[in-house]
């Protein structure tokens, strides 16, 4: 069994036999080679990146992945998984070129079981459609990325996507129960199942979930759900600093109440989305917002918590502190909030980190990235899920020379990292590591940390043909 | 590098000179090597198991456990961690002799963290210790094993511990937010960290909660906790039958009610524990009951579900509902609970099954499990968390000549295994696969899954030295 050895950027050649052979697996409709499909299946929504590959092959279910890798390791040919492509750290690119495997055509959710509160699903499902599908039968799966109109459940599970509901509910992780995935040798295999509790062998399901496509390919999924909350509150409080709004969300943590949504946006923010959607924001002036949701099936209990956070609120300096009772101004607060990414970078090129921190340690991170932003002078807009300690910083380019911008950048990030490491936190906390974040990774996990990730990654991926070059610091 | 070869009830001969280096890393008081002590470290709580090892060794550090993983990878020695003993598949039982490695003397809790709900602390603290503290500070960590008087929070990670408030608040892998573990090479680790999200590089965490103890010693352990619900209230519910006891629990959990126990005992357990405990039962003649708890902070809520259960319960012909309102009638319904497992092996030589089905599978896996015992003649008691699935299944031997229990039990089982993956069950909810359970796993894992499971044991353990014969069946 040969490693795989392909250069980054030069592509391997694919026989005009291979083509051949995947079209007789998916079908000659599901192969596409010309320019367009290519360029469009070479990037995601990481920056400005582009890595097209060779072919893009739509199969329509496990045993046609199976038969697609079982080629591919025969042949040493790379495959990249793809989802809906709307990931922040280019972890759908074709690196290497080689096979885009697209699970789009996988899109079927196969049950929403009732009595045990599961449901079964295929990749490709858009993660807004599998939501109001659970929705409608009382249910809650209440992972919900800003991209849920558009990303895929199968990619939320490879990058164990977050959002704002993980303060409350967890991440993809806490809902998964079991896979089935395609080895790159082409073994199908099942983790776990229809089961809260298991422990026969190792725990497959929770080393894959989260590995970015390197591992296996995910063709199934068994979601935890859990009873639909029937009420929401929503609180916007506008503050005079960052520090008094970061400060107010370890409070509100620590007094044990639990919203289901703990959001910080800085000014700048607030003002992007305020252009971008064409609306109102009440003092959109404010140095900094919380946006909060409370949510539950008691009226009593939500105001009861709503009123606490309010005091905690004002005895931090809010300027002011919003109700939002009805779906309507509540669906507009979502809306901001969701425009933010887009908004911001539409003002700029921009570089995102996607840092995390112990959350008690939100208010030295936001001062300590300003006061590396000021003397790098470069801008910098900061916005997430503070009540998990996820703070989305976006750099800025603006009118920055091209020099000044490139050649200090990598090193003003890697500054970045290292005061994010000194106060316990991790590179990324819901993007993944991808492409964009490999060459930091040191910054953080010792060279035994990497060593036996990087034997995981052979046990799983001995030819290394999986999604080549993720993850990984080039050496 | 060799791979470790020695043969199980044939242990290798440990040198003076080896003896010698692990005094040097523990202090010579802290090695032992006497009869008593090997025996003492020879079994566990799983039946009539014993292997001595060749030495005891207790260290006091992760540098310590580090230096001697290095000595036992340099001489090839066969090395057990072990928590408290309290294990139920024979996961701790030194197979091969070499060293048993001890964590008792780990026993710090290193620091409460009432601002980020978190735990860190050393593996060989005994639960309820830990819980004690966390509660002393109005925090909760929930997981609480039937033997958490006894059993290490070191040995539950390793194991992946349940118990009863899994039905509500998760078993041990949903609290483990990070490690310290050291790699059998010796190499120290550190996964994971006081983050709510996290997902820069592999979940490495999640692969050696339990991993049973033969991927990495773990050292270290930060553990998230959650606000203590101030109130509760217990239902102990008689039925006439098991199957409406069974059916019970799936219209419980079906209802979106989230009681923080539900737990099933049938009348021989219930019989077995009034004997044992001296205590008087109501309905001790009813076919099964149902012990149920309630928690929250608000009564008003409680006692809303508690009357929900009732009417549900009454629906399926329960014979009472009984209240348990004060503190100390719900600490006897819990010694009731506590001491089923004792109290049932302390009547006869037994096998325990610890099976998990998908929880409406409940009573289609007692009914074909009474029916498997009629057949083969071999009385069964089952008990267990029916609000997770997992029931465990206790085979008595009773009067039973030996020959027909020591000749039939394992066809027995197989087939007791059969109905549980019919079922779309596993084999083990939170017991393990440890020693007792290896030859039974490839009944439920192909020989795919079992390959790729034995490949990530090879990226830890290449020479094969941490807890040996464990996990996977005999070749």
């Amino acid at each position: 069994m040969s490693k795989l050895k392909t250069q980054e950027h030069t592509p391997v050649t694919l026989s005009e036999s291979l083509i051949g052979s995947l079209k007789e697996i998916t079908g000659a409709d599901n192969v596409f080679y010309d320019t367009e499909s290519l360029e469009a299946y070479s990037h995601d929504e990481t920056e400005d990146l582009s890595f097209p590959p060779q072919v893009v092959v739509k199969p329509d279910s496990t045993e046609q992945v199976s038969a697609i890798l079982k080629l591919a390791s025969a042949e040493n040919i790379p495959v990249t998984p793809r989802g809906a492509g709307t990931g922040l750290s280019g972890g759908c690119l074709p690196l290497h070129g080689g096979i885009a495997l697209s699970l789009e055509r996988m899109n079927r959710i196969l049950e929403i079981d009732t009595t045990n509160f599961i449901c079964v699903t295929e990749p490709g499902v858009i993660v807004q459609t599998l939501q109001e599908a659970i929705e409608e039968k009382n249910l809650f799966y209440p992972v919900d990325p800003a991209s849920r109109g558009s990303c895929f459940i199968g990619g939320n599970v490879a990058e164990n996507s977050g959002g704002p509901r993980a303060v409350k509910y967890g991440v993809t992780k806490d809902f998964v129960l079991g896979l089935t995935a395609v080895l790159p040798n082409g073994d199908i295999i099942k983790t776990g199942g229809k089961l809260y509790k298991d422990v026969t062998g190792y725990n497959l399901t929770q080393t894959l979930v989260g590995s970015e496509g390197t591992l296996a390919v995910i063709t199934e999924i068994l979601l935890k759900l859990i009873p639909l909350p029937s009420l929401h509150l929503m609180l916007m409080i506008p503050f005079p600093s960052l520090e008094q709004a970061a400060k107010t969300v370890s409070a509100i943590m620590s007094a044990g109440i639990d919203p289901s949504a703990l959001e910080f946006m800085e000014r700048d923010a607030i003002i992007a989305s305020r252009e971008q959607l064409g609306t109102h924001i009440d003092y959109d002036d404010a140095a900094a917002h919380l946006l909060i949701e409370l949510d539950g099936n008691n009226q009593d209990l939500i105001d009861e918590r709503a009123e606490k956070i309010g005091e905690i609120a004002m005895a931090h300096e809010a300027l002011d502190v919003l109700l939002a009772e009805s779906k309507q101004k509540q669906e507009e607060l979502w809306n901001i909030r969701r425009s933010l990414s887009e908004a911001v970078k539409s003002r700029s090129v921009y570089k995102e980190e996607d840092t995390v921190v112990p959350r008690d340690k939100i208010p030295e991170l936001l001062s300590r990235i300003k006061e590396l932003c000021a003397r790098w002078k470069i801008a910098s807009v900061c916005y997430g899920h503070a009540g998990d300690g996820n703070i989305h910083v976006n750099l800025l380019k603006d009118d920055l020379p091209d020099d000044v911008w490139n050649n200090g950048l990598d090193t003003m990030i890697r500054e970045l990292f290292a005061i994010v490491v000194d106060l316990g936190g991790s590179l990324t906390g819901e993007h993944g590591v991808g492409y964009s974040q490999r060459e930091y990774i040191s910054i953080m996990k010792t060279p035994a940390e990497l060593a036996i990730m990087k034997r995981v990654k052979d046990a799983f991926d001995p030819q290394g043909i999986l999604n080549p070059g993720k993850i990984f610091p080039t050496e």
